[in-house]
């Protein structure tokens, strides 16, 4: 993206506030660890690599302005902050494990000058932030390849620069082609219950100058009948040994309705996304999150009171129904046991 | 249902206001021409029987009060009130249906006493209802055969009976398998853009004590993967004479995930519906209808201002996908150019 989801700037976090999307765009900045903590506990930074980089920078600014002495006095200034921190979000899987990275540093570390420790660890952060931009950058080149000239794009939900430090998974592929001088065109479905792809996807696009529609959900199937859709690229939360892909709720539909209509359905995402703990992906439980989201999602309540409700945070597409999965070191295609593990072991 | 969406009491027209539902259940009065011409005009009453229904009770206020002393005079005073009402919903076709058949009679009837004229009309707009209220529970009746104990059917938009004078179509199979006290459970999609499924099809259900729960479009195949559908009832909007059905967006879609997981999929409508001069639904022209409903359908803006947005209003489900079409004269099977040219002749 052309501006920052989140980055460190002469001894505060500036961060675009999510919250306010698509109607207002915003930089917000974090002086100091509540505001920061406030952010990511009520969204105004999101998604998986996003949330890591907010908790690393988030420790930083713990004691950027710290006063110790000595690395003792240092060491449990950053573990009160890093303990806070982790109180934000506290199911985020990337926010502890970059909080964890930040401490060990400065364990390694504990030997230099506190002002100098202050220097390694947000260089740290920044190569956390680095990290994250080759990835999608990697991710994008692999995936523009799979690009022809003048295709149309469907996605879901939003797997793009708002959820990490730079340009997505799935969108990272459109960026990358766009970039490219590749002339693509995307349909976004608007993703309910929370509109990711409504409010999201379809900013990014716009700000990036690409061409973007966006439909209801319930629309694919007619616009890839009608010939519009030559690839499907989606994110993914988990993805198991046998490359089923866990992802926001009514991904396994598009990927339904792409086989239906010989359409390719991609999954673009980092191979820290791989579970190979997981042999399939029956075994993910699917949580249900609130029937309010569906009922009064926008401020007024569009069903009966105290209807029921199912809603399914996410769903699991099968193998069979993903043609190929881009990660950052290459392209898996079928079958993914091999793929996968070669990727892994490159 | 319990309550009728449209009916004559005392010389004026009561129906249910279904721009309030699901947050307020009332019944409004039109005692003049502009009231049911605004009723019509603004969906206070909607779906195709029902708007029939309103044109032919219209008619009927339209010369109630009438003070002719000739049939000239009170043909002027009905051709005025069918022209005007014939603006109320210019697209509308069981619309102008109902109001030449009002015509057609008082000119077949011309000879008679204008008071009695006057009650022979009245008595065609009943005949009008009856007929639909028939319509209903014969499709009621055939369809219910299909559904075994505890089966739980996904239904898609509104066709029920807030659509007609009575039980409607998808849901008087519903309706009537309930009534003769098989276990029914129900799966509603929401239906966007304007959220039908949630608004109307829940409510019916749930007034008539019936079992539903309420998903979004994108949540249908993940429903259907965890084995809790065991068949899909839509209604219709028109049927070429090779099956194929047009239906409100989104039909299409769950016909394809229907076929996906081995599900039954049946359609419920009347032959009204049935267009042989259309041989295949391709011939069948799909409008676009207005991005405001996908942008701010939910009272405040959910995109991007200004974001390109594709809005079909229906799609057309191919024959093949369609396991049965449930009409008023029984059960059609494939192939469908045989079995509905066969009903159509009873």
């Amino acid at each position: 993206m052309a501006v920052s989801t989140i980055e460190w700037e002469d001894g505060r976090i500036k961060l675009i506030d999510q919250t306010l999307l698509p109607n207002e765009f915003k930089q917000i900045y974090c002086d100091d660890l509540p505001t920061i903590w406030e952010a990511i506990k009520s969204l105004r930074v999101r998604g998986a690599p996003a949330i890591g980089i907010a908790g690393a920078l988030g420790a930083v600014l713990g004691i950027w302005n710290s006063q110790a002495e000595s690395y003792d006095e240092f060491a449990a200034e950053l573990k009160s902050a890093v303990d806070y921190l982790a109180t934000s979000r506290p199911t985020a899987v990337n926010l502890f494990w970059a909080l964890d990275r930040i401490s060990r540093i400065a364990e390694e570390y504990k030997d230099l000058a506190i002002s100098d420790l202050k220097g390694v660890l947000l260089s740290e952060a920044q190569i956390i932030i680095e990290e994250d931009k080759a990835m999608c950058r990697a991710i994008g080149q692999h995936g523009m390849a799979l690009l022809n000239e003048n295709d149309t794009i469907l996605t879901h939900c939003n797997a793009g620069g708002l959820a990490t430090s730079d340009y997505g998974t799935a969108l990272a592929v459109m960026f990358s082609a766009h970039d490219a001088g590749k002339k693509i065109s995307v349909f976004a479905d608007e993703t309910r219950p929370l509109l990711q792809g409504a409010r999201l996807t379809t900013w990014e696009l716009m700000q990036a100058g690409i061409d973007v529609t966006l439909i209801c959900d319930n629309m694919a199937a007619q616009v890839m009948k009608e010939g519009k859709i030559q690839c499907v690229i989606v994110g993914a939360d988990r993805i198991a040994a046998n490359g089923d892909t866990a992802n926001k709720i009514g991904t396994y539909n598009v990927a339904i309705l792409a086989e239906a209509h010989d359409i390719p359905f991609y999954v673009a995402a980092p191979t820290s996304t791989l579970d190979y703990a997981l042999a399939t992906g029956e075994e993910i439980p699917i949580e249900q999150r609130s029937a309010d989201e569906v009922t009064e999602g926008f401020g007024k309540l569009t069903a009966p009171k105290g209807v029921k409700v199912y809603s399914p945070a996410f769903d699991v597409t099968p193998a069979s129904l993903v043609t190929a999965i881009i990660t950052e070191k290459g392209v898996a295609r079928p079958p993914y046991k091999v793929s996968l593990q070669a990727l892994q072991d490159t």
